[in-house]
């Protein structure tokens, strides 16, 4: 069976809160630690840090730095173990701009253009006019995919158009190029359709962000989130304890569901309904279940998080580790460029 | 007085013809010898083989490296001292690929949509959708010229637009990114008009070409160039030795005026007005200016013609003091942009 290789990565935002975990970094943890029959890992994975995605949506590189620490401490405290997956820093490894631009040849720009991504975003980030560099990040992604032989992509089903355009682009650099000795130099890699659990914000609505402060990050204490989950909406017209309450317009509920043992889960709904459980102690059980959930996080991001500098070089050996492995990838691809 | 440095280039399109060496060549040997009156250089030069723009119209890789051999052959017979200049490959020097894409975030995509010469080029070779890479070449040809600190750009007059590019490229780093040390990473370059005197085919078309076969090679023999100067247009009208002929219409005296010594073109141009002069004479004494003017190119070609060995050893040292200058560069800019 051919190797399985998963490159995912996340723009550098500094701390990462409960629904990075939920919608990708658990199940990045899943991958990496998945085996086969013989014992043999499932998946070779890689992780980026997508520093220069970031500039796509904000020039302002001062917390570039760290913030890919922040982020990358709460990445290894969940559990990714640098020595089965290189983590690296997008910007340190100068083939990503080399792939991204002989790809840039490969896609026409009215193609780029159709990309209904894009166009969301277009929307969501209110800009008049977006940069080139934007509107390339398809390219800069498929560079950054196959530069590791990526074949396998775990996207969420809305994100397959993404995943089309580095399959585009792998299958015209094929049609285009074929190294003398190994023929394709890249695979198109498939889109491995993954349930990711989206978490809404703790104030019910759908988007989390640090900035609103609906968030729970993975680093909070349990003061902390006790804190942020007493000011979390719940059914606004349960208003006292023995008032029957609604769990499917609770933001606390859908917490409960993805974080509390589905045991337990029957039982809050039922006394919900019933009014026999009150919202204070309802989101006190809600806090234990998160506790409980994060508690080898926090363990692990305890040993991480006053050793900045361990972080820096574990960086810097995934970064010397995928350089190896991009630098393979361009000699093939100036190989069968006969570009020397 | 500040330095004064120029990078120019040409896509590697194999043997050069005296279009290049009139419309570019010329120049560049001109500006790479020019003094100050302290006897020192005014300018420093850069040579490039812009393999990576010649993807922008081609995909067929197969022939560059051979064409850039050829091309680099001629170079150097025109009189490009690789002592002075540096001979480089833009494929060779991924700092060129680094700098394109932090630049792609420093202009929007309907900016460059809206370059004049892009249009031009879309209308010219009728191409139905252009690459994502084509319409970023601008971002290249900045990324080129500031990885060297290029600060004058010779130009013609219709070329300003884009220079332009570059400048506000520049403008846009140093308004966004400063150097803690040292400030304002690049100079916005000046555009520095040129008057490049440009030839027409021998066929009396504007478009030279080596398809079009109405070319003169700088390395064609003297039989070669007496057979192409045979077949080329002159008057139509002019059908004998006697007849009365209009220069101002023919190619061959285009010709003249560019190569042979001024006090004897106003007798050839009274001579075919008044019959005395026949077209094959004419066109004979047009070969002798020509051969006189590339003789002493033809002797530094013999030269190097036969040691595409030598040739590959100048790129290749010239490649070792690019990317020496354009990693300096990049420091600076990864500096500036706190990158680490
Ligand atoms: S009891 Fe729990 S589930 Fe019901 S409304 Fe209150 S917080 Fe939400
Ligand atoms: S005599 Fe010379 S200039 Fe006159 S038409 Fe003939 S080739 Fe041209």
């Amino acid at each position: 069976m051919k190797t399985q290789r998963i490159l995912s990565g996340m723009r550098p935002t500094g701390r990462l809160h409960l629904g990075h975990y939920t919608g990708a970094l658990e199940n990045w943890v899943e991958r990496q630690n998945e085996t086969l029959a013989d014992g043999s890992r499932a998946y070779e994975t890689y992780f980026l840090v997508a520093d220069y995605h970031s500039l796509t949506t904000s020039l302002d590189t001062s917390p570039l730095d760290q913030n890919s620490i922040e982020m990358v401490t709460d990445w290894l405290a969940a559990g990714i173990d640098p020595e089965k997956s290189p983590v690296f820093r997008q910007s340190r490894i100068k083939e990503h701009t080399e792939l991204f631009l002989i790809f840039s040849m490969l896609i026409t720009a009215s193609r780029l253009e159709r990309n209904p991504t894009l166009k969301d975003q277009i929307r969501d980030l209110n800009m008049d006019a977006i940069t080139y560099g934007h509107l390339g990040y398809p390219v800069l992604q498929a560079a950054d995919i196959l530069l590791y032989k990526g074949n396998t992509v775990p996207v969420g089903e809305d994100q397959i158009p993404h995943v089309e355009i580095t399959r585009e682009i792998a299958r015209r650099f094929n049609n285009q190029y074929q190294h003398p000795g190994t023929g394709s130099v890249f695979e198109e890699p498939e889109p491995k359709i993954t349930r990711f659990s989206r978490l809404v914000g703790l104030d019910g609505t759908a988007k989390m962000s640090k900035s609103l402060g609906n968030t729970i990050l993975l680093g909070d204490t349990e003061e902390e989130i006790t804190a942020k989950m007493r000011k979390a909406v719940t059914d606004t017209e349960k208003l006292r304890k023995n008032d029957p309450g609604r769990p499917e317009v609770c933001a606390v509920f859908s917490y409960h569901k993805r974080f509390t043992r589905s045991q337990d889960i029957d039982e809050i709904e039922k006394e919900c309904r019933s009014g026999a459980l009150g919202c204070v102690d309802c989101k006190k059980r809600c806090v234990d279940s998160i506790i409980r959930e994060l508690a080898p996080l926090h363990e692990k991001r305890a040993f991480y998080a006053d050793k900045p500098g361990l972080v820096r070089q574990i960086l810097e050996d995934g970064e010397q580790r995928a350089r190896e492995r991009a630098q393979a990838t361009m000699r093939e691809v100036r190989e069968a460029m006969r570009l020397g």
